[in-house]
């Protein structure tokens, strides 16, 4: 069996998920908290960090790029990447954009700061970072409606690794009733599109505990 | 002509400008001034981040990771991701060790204190974050000598980007003078190895007004 070793609402575990679940590909979860730094897992990934993916014939993967190429060399139907040069320079750029620019400006400051320094104990969120993150929401989807203005799926005619990765993060900021919807019609429909995909089914039934799910986290009409 | 936007010092620029020396593609620099955000520039790429390659046939790419896969792909030879599955994994894993993990906790510290706010004129270095930024390169000094002392290059017995990825860093941060590189044997070695290759000379010769380079910094024997 395949192992992914995650957090609940890292977004890179839940882009891994969700390509493994996209490419019918079974697998089991394991929570590795990281902050433990355990000894076992380091020997794993010497940075600490998850995802960490266990294939089936033992081969240790980690970092969430060099998950999903893997898996996409290794398995490549249904292609998530793109089939030529140009259609996969896109999907990698926009990957980087969610990976990079949105997690740095936004996901990552919220995580931080309204969930590790809660369940870590580390003091009280520092309400300058999180409002910082809320304004800078705004580029993103505004970015996310001028895409699927001109395209169906955020790199083309077909759902790829940029959808997978965009979702990924907005999903786990979702969770904590941060994603202001109400204003931007074309990214809601993109989301929507993406919330009713099968493969999507395992993140939106995540529930954890000390940390109330809002009511339109899981509903696909939201 | 193929057009390579970069900032001197930009670690992920650098990583480019050796790639395409390594594959013996020809290009022209023009320093992008990222802070000034120029609008003909966010159009090329609106992360507004270098490096950004214009390619002979007008392709846009940008991003490193994006630019360098392509790069791969379009022009195969010499192999730089890798052969086989089990190999390119093992690539990319150190590629994101060094983007991610040393970026984060070495070249982006020092060069936003010691460069970025002293051109920008944003105020005094913060000696905590320089200090911290000293301190953590030795983990990751020990990491290259515990791979060097097992393989001839970071990955295996060829070179790859891996070792690219992990020069473009320790190159920006040596041009500072912050590699203790004397308790260092064999990572010394693996790096007087890239410097000495007809693809780094380009690096070795950069001079940036206003912030003279150490003697060692070009040196073979250093």
């Amino acid at each position: 069996m395949r192992t992914l070793y995650h957090l609940w609402l890292s977004p890179f575990s839940r882009k891994v998920r969700v390509v493994l679940a996209e490419k019918n590909l079974d697998f089991d979860m394991e929570v590795e908290e990281t902050w433990e730094r355990r000894h076992e897992f380091l020997a794993l990934n010497p940075t600490g960090e998850v995802p960490v993916l266990i294939e089936p014939d033992n081969t240790v993967l980690a970092d969430s790029i060099g998950i999903c190429e893997y898996l996409e060399e290794k398995y490549p139907e249904p292609n998530l990447i793109g089939k030529n040069l140009y259609d996969r320079a896109e999907v990698r750029r926009l990957v980087a954009w969610f990976d990079l620019k949105f997690n740095k400006e936004v996901t990552d400051k919220l995580l931080n700061e309204k969930v590790m320094k809660r369940f870590l104990g580390l003091g009280e969120p520092d309400s300058r970072e999180i409002r910082a993150a809320q304004s800078n929401i705004h580029t993103h989807l505004d970015y996310i409606t001028f895409l699927t203005d001109r395209r169906f799926w955020l790199a083309g005619d077909e759902l790829t690794l940029a959808d997978i990765t965009a979702a990924a993060h907005i999903s786990a900021i979702d969770y904590l009733g941060d994603v202001p919807w109400s204003n931007y019609k074309s990214a809601k429909n993109w989301y929507a599109r993406i919330k009713s995909r099968p493969s999507f089914k395992s993140i939106l039934s995540d529930r954890i505990p000390g940390l109330p799910v809002p009511k339109n986290y899981t509903n696909l009409d939201f």
